[in-house]
């Protein structure tokens, strides 16, 4: 057994059949060289099932699975039903990239069973273009954002002619990484080793500090126009409904070199270029729904508290940003984020992990009653939707040699936060992955269109 | 709105993550001559998708999607999103049954969503002997297993030459029943307009008399040694364990006129023999696992309230059946099962159909708080299992010219009750549907191999 701490398992109190809180990474590999897709899929299932020595973050699960408080504890399955986890299915004529989405959304709404580990992995073939898709799902009480990609990125590999390729599972990736990091750093081992109890005796400490940090919070909230304080309101819009368990599922791509252009002309980060496309985007498509409210949209956005040594696991905040989706021009649109999001920045770099935490949830506060149904229709809140950015290793990636070609992540709408945008920077692509609400966002796929030209209306403007 | 009546509720209110309350079919067929599997599932999905005037049945959901207590009523959507409900797939290489069992598995494990009518159909194709599957499931708050093969039923033809296939919520399918109904009794085209009243109306007029039901039921559970009285407790068994979302699912199916031979020749029903299936089946399963109890299993029973005039919908009780897996002669066990099964009927033959209800009620008491998590290991049961039979059209049937070959009902388990046996006779086969609770029920398929060895033993006996 092992302590389950409350950043873990509120993931798991907070689900709902309607909200389940998984998510989701999609990736498209091209088979490598005289490699059909057929051939590609049957060896990334071969090697899938012949990695029975599994990693224990891939074996755990919640030691009393039925859903009430006290998830106290993880623990440990000795076997894993590969029949259950690993799905592998073929796409219908035409496959289309629409009928991968479409495969996608239909699966990302179903819950996972808490009696076993909490993870899927699903490989897609029949894709017209030849790639070979994989859509992985795990509960968020497991890993983060940031915590998905490093097991992304564990899994493959910089060279073209690496064969070694193994499920994201599997213990050898957990020991290659130990060697490499043994070779950097001898004390590494050591942290890897005992990682569960010195994370306790962190917490403990910083718990102490937290007083002070609060009251840092609020003097930033009172001394600085451009910081949004928690428990402040955010417009009421459709993206802030009531929703089923149904998903819809958009994604795209565009070259990291040309956001980075665009930032670095409008001296801003790429991050908060990512957030001038969405705002630019939920402008156009709110406007679409005829329902643009006159206050500007507000977005909570997760910053990771990972440091590098860093055991896997969950460990993130949030910030609140001012979208400025009331401004028309997209000038002023960027000045205002800029300024929103620098002021963010500033209060959450002074805070200890668990203290930045604490804010987060401060932030967060309306999610702890969206699970009561039908509350979200009558409280305050605090953003209009969640934005994820999630940077990853920006060289050419291969899995046994067949290169990825895309990876879109897939993440949770909530009660009163129909929609997610979740953007992660891979292999020189940043991957934008939309999940909404399919019932209550109609035509989510505009966004993509949406964020093609709010991307051109910043490259259009004058360098800043 | 339109009343949802506690018989349908029931279903909504007693479901959980761990114990979706839907009903499944899986039904084979075999591509008309000069037609690829591939050409009959791209005709299956147009049709399905051209079916764009829906059922009533097929549109309505909960007016109140949230899981609290209090679903009085149904609401009817008017577009529906095929694009959700209708999903296509092909199985991966070598394509044999048992991938498609492992899809059929997979799936039904996860819950349907409430914001939109209850079903989804899945289109399948890649069996490597050629024929298409297509795996159904629609909640059982909208319709019972009897329902379930009406509606196949009136979805297939008789005909092999009728190229009129269209999907099961195709409004065409009620206006070719209603016509056929007006042929035979004028009367019948007004009881499908005034059914929702008239049923309203009959509920009223039964409840008056339910204290003289229980009285006959109080004497009976007195009088009779083979009844088996409501709140009688059943014993402790693998069966009867808490359980998890993920399920397993085998199935076969055997030729009725082998059934009706072995019946005939122990005067038997084809429902008795069945039971007498289940019973050394189940013998051997629970033998394996060393979890064999010394008092006999009771199984209960779904027994149709239906008559020939009903609308659409559930109308369903249960009976307690003594399945005698104590004894170890199949010559005792055929026997003693036919002398419980007469005497449970008995009873519910002098009951109007809602007295019959509350019967199945009082003999399903433990159901009703097997959503409080933990509740189940303290409560005594009144049965181990359901064992379903529904009995369907004895023709060879056809939709759009391709053959039925095979029809397997996908049922519920639930808390406390991990395995659930649907049979159904379709087309002169008897199709035995074995749902379990995929993590409490390892080498469930093996009860497949235990049915073929229960009936043989039935043959092996001297006609009674």
């Amino acid at each position: 057994m092992q302590y389950m701490p409350v950043t873990e398992s509120m993931f798991l109190i907070g689900e709902t059949r309607d909200q389940p809180m998984h998510v989701g990474g999609l990736q498209l590999f091209i088979p490598r060289d005289g490699q059909t897709a057929a051939d590609l899929a049957d060896e990334i299932s071969q090697r899938f099932h012949e990695a029975t020595d599994i990693a224990p973050m891939f074996r755990k699960r919640p030691a009393t699975p039925a859903q009430v408080a006290g998830y106290a504890a993880w623990t440990q399955d000795e076997e894993i039903d590969f029949d259950y986890h690993i799905r592998h299915i073929i796409l219908p004529r035409p496959g289309e990239v629409k009928d991968l989405l479409r495969y996608v959304s239909q699966n990302h709404g179903a819950l996972l069973d808490r009696r076993r580990p909490m993870w899927e992995a699903h490989i897609i073939e029949g894709l017209q273009d030849g790639r070979v898709a994989l859509y992985t799902k795990i509960h968020h009480s497991v890993v983060d954002g940031v915590s998905a990609l490093r097991l992304l990125q564990r899994a493959l590999s910089t060279d073209p002619e690496d064969r070694s390729g193994t499920a994201p599972w599997s213990m050898d990736l957990v020991r290659r990484k130990r060697r490499q990091s043994a070779k950097e750093n001898d004390k590494s081992l050591l942290g890897t080793l005992t990682g569960a109890a010195g994370s306790i005796v962190d917490v403990a400490g910083q718990v102490v500090g937290l007083g002070p940090a609060a009251a840092k919070i609020a003097t930033a909230g009172v001394m600085d126009k451009d910081y949004v304080a928690p428990l402040q309101m955010a417009p009421t819009t459709m993206l802030n409904q009531s929703i089923g368990s149904a998903r819809r599922f958009a994604a795209q791509d565009w070259p990291i070199e040309r956001l980075q252009a665009a930032a670095r002309a409008q001296k801003m980060t790429v991050n908060d270029l990512i957030v001038a496309m969405c705002a630019g985007a939920l402008r156009s498509y709110l406007d679409e729904h005829d329902d643009l409210p006159d206050e500007s949209l507000i977005a909570a956005m997760p910053v990771s508290l990972h440091s590098e040594d860093d055991a896997d696991g969950n460990a993130v905040t949030v910030i609140s940003v001012r979208m400025a989706t009331d401004l028309a021009s997209p000038a002023e649109r960027v000045a205002a984020i800029k300024a929103s999001t620098a002021s963010a920045k500033k209060v959450v770099r002074g805070l200890k992990p668990l203290q930045a935490l604490a804010l987060g949830a401060a932030l967060g506060w309306p999610l702890a009653f969206a699970s009561v149904p039908g509350f979200v229709q009558y409280t305050p809140r605090g953003f209009n939707l969640l934005i994820s950015n999630v940077p990853g290793p920006s060289e050419p990636l291969y899995w046994n040699g067949a290169k990825l070609d895309g990876c879109y992540p897939v993440s949770i709408p909530m009660e009163g936060l129909a929609m997610n945008i979740t953007v992660t920077t891979v292999a020189g692509k940043a991957g934008f992955g939309i999940i909404g609400a399919r019932a209550q966002l109609p035509s989510l796929q505009r966004i993509l269109t949406h964020l093609e030209n709010a991307l051109a209306e910043v490259e259009a403007l004058p360098p800043a």
